[in-house]
């Protein structure tokens, strides 16, 4: 469980993602160098775990720990706590995150790509399953290098429906290990016109396809380009009601957007997944940040994936920034971690490696922070429903109140 | 500015609020006991500061150096950064934010109690004031101690009306030093059937008075009972156009709304400020997290204050906790601190002491992170106006996609 720090690149990870130390994640920079009581304040500060308390790591099987050495993925566990209650059994559910680079350099065919991903994938999947993982979510567009970048269209060849291979691969390890999967991938919609869309999939414990959802904020940022490749989603704010419990999508930049979180939390959601692609320069201080407040204000489970490594492309590209041209998108760097409703968090995955999450959960938790803190009940969401119903016009007037003064003393 | 960390009670603030080193805040935790490398990289992950770069602090002025040492309270300046822009000048501001303990026990008279108050923050006002602090705001309900947690209405005597012996304390200093100051009350409003209300008065540079908002969201949670006190407040979402720019208020239990948060950006705030006050084993570990999304999310300056100290009050209370009945609310924490749209932070103020922070911010920030993120424009706020609208009925169809597999094989 005690990962190695193995810089990707070794020094090549250091700096240029802003890193300047090349360590594996933030917990581990601060186990490693604080005295324990000192790293115990730091955490009750950073990661929610009160009086000392910490997240009860587990004890997994065998051939999860063995996949994990012999495949050189990070593999990390733990479990949050919930109160027991009276008039409720407790929902446990098991979570796991994959978080992945590529297989093979994006200059090698399309279809090897492919296959090289999802045979890298097979052993970290199967660890999942030999874990008894209950529900398990890939990164964003996990079938191919984050190309959007580029701005080339020849990789819209990745594009699949969603009975596609990728989803017929991974119906056969749902099916196997009993498990619900959420597939992240690029989607092409046959039936209307051949569009592409950002999509997850939904499949079943017993490998059926449940349902999709199709991202709905596509950023405009850096050089994430996507909107050129697809619009925003057309499928609402869909949850899941799956045998291990209720779940929702919020794909990557939708992470951004606090109406989306409460969206899938008004449809009742319990673990909203976040399947994501960004990198270091951009977004890596927010990304402890974005999560966590949607786990709270929400009452919910978050599950942030982030891929990993550096992907180079054959064709430089310029980032509108003044910046000489460049192949690569930058580091992705990892991190994928778990946030609680009672605001606690998993320490991260690598920065650098490959890697698996496992949580446990019980999702009365979600309630149990719902009756504690009362902020559905305190929303007053009639306010705000009027409020966005007059700003969506275009006439709409904000409420300000001038100084008097202003204009005449300035 | 290098504060000494002097634990109030020495050993009682160990472990009773949960904090086990009694460190004054995170970041001199992890700056005395970090090598700089890695604290720096601490630093990056924690409070966005990218690349090696740091916040840069302010050199502020003898007189009021010297009111800190004399006084005794924490004195801390940083500086955020802007680009430079070719067609707008810069529009600096800088922003005071004060946190105190109460001055005398609870036990006192009254009016003794209030006017100790007015004595110990008259010093740290002319602190701001001899920095040239362009807008000030106090902790909430600073007038008085955080009586709420009692149940006993005779505090209600500490309410003023908005045009109160408060509200003249503060507009002497702010005809005096050019200063806008919002003030956090307890209002009593003789117009409505003397009712009360958690209001903070904004006091314009020249002495006037602005305006007023009442707290929209009111706590249900632990030993927040003030709902026995005020209702939600009437005032919707005002933004106060002052001389230093559009400021707005989101009172303290607001923080955890994030439609609270968006609503002061829909009507064109670049600085909000969350005068608070909130509890180590309630909260501590949210503190870092939600102003700073709200920032983040909103492209706008968010300012949080928490009171300080421990507050004892003659009669005890229970807590519906099954626990021992005590009499006190616990230990408010301090820790006032200021988030940027760009993700960056300062350092936190004292966990123990009285403090001032002074920031300086360029408002011209606000727009430059719209621009870069886009958050405004793929917000798709015609979609959540539309959700919001069939949340409030009482017949509300939640967006569920159920496995149809579900109660079939289950």
């Amino acid at each position: 469980m005690e990962a190695k720090i193995t810089a990707e690149n070794g020094k090549t990870a250091i700096g240029k993602d802003g890193s300047v130390a090349g360590f594996d994640s933030l917990h581990r920079l601060l186990q490693s160098s604080l005295p324990p009581h000192l790293f115990q304040e730091a955490s009750r500060l950073l990661i929610g775990l009160n009086c000392g308390k910490t997240l009860d790591s587990v004890a997994l099987p065998d051939p999860a720990k063995s996949l994990s050495v012999n495949h050189d993925f990070d593999l990390q566990a733990f479990s949050f706590r919930a109160d027991k209650e009276s008039l409720r059994e407790p929902r446990s559910v098991r979570v796991g995150l994959i978080q992945n680079s590529i297989a093979l350099p994006t200059t090698e065919p399309l279809l090897d790509q492919k296959r090289g991903i999802f045979e890298k994938l097979t052993p970290i999947i199967e660890a999942a399953g030999a874990s008894g993982v209950n529900i398990l979510c890939l990164q964003e567009a996990w079938t191919m290098p984050f190309a959007f970048c580029t701005r080339e269209k020849k990789w819209c060849e990745f594009a699949e429906p969603v009975d596609g291979e990728s989803t017929k691969f991974l119906q056969e390890f749902a099916r196997r290990y009993n498990m619900v999967i959420v597939s992240p991938i690029l989607e092409r919609d046959v039936n209307h016109g051949e569009t592409l869309w950002n999509t997850a999939v939904i499949i079943g414990n017993h490998g059926n396809i449940i349902g999709k959802h199709r991202k709905n904020h596509i950023p405009r940022v850096g050089d994430f380009n996507e909107s050129t490749y697809y619009m925003e989603g057309n499928t609402g704010h869909p949850v899941f009601e799956t045998a291990y419990g209720k779940i929702a999508v919020n794909i990557c930049y939708g992470r951004h957007h606090p109406l989306n979180w409460l969206a899938f939390g008004l449809n009742g959601a319990e673990i909203v997944f976040n399947p994501s692609a960004t990198v270091g320069e951009l977004s890596e201080p927010m990304w402890p940040i974005e999560a966590r407040n949607a786990a709270i204000a929400n009452s919910y489970f978050v599950c942030s994936i982030n891929r990993v490594g550096t992907e180079h492309f054959p064709n430089p590209f310029t980032s509108g920034d003044g910046k000489p041209q460049h192949a690569d998108f930058g580091h992705f760097y990892g991190s994928s971690y778990v946030s609680a409703p009672d605001s606690s968090c998993t320490a991260s995955l690598s920065r650098y490696r490959d890697g698996l999450l496992i949580s446990d959960m019980d999702l009365n938790l979600c309630r149990q922070l719902k009756d504690k803190w009362g902020f559905r009940m305190t929303a007053r969401y009639e306010i705000y429903a009027d409020l966005l119903a007059h700003y969506v016009k275009p006439d709409f007037e904000p409420q300000v109140i001038a100084d008097p003064l202003l204009h005449k003393k300035a």
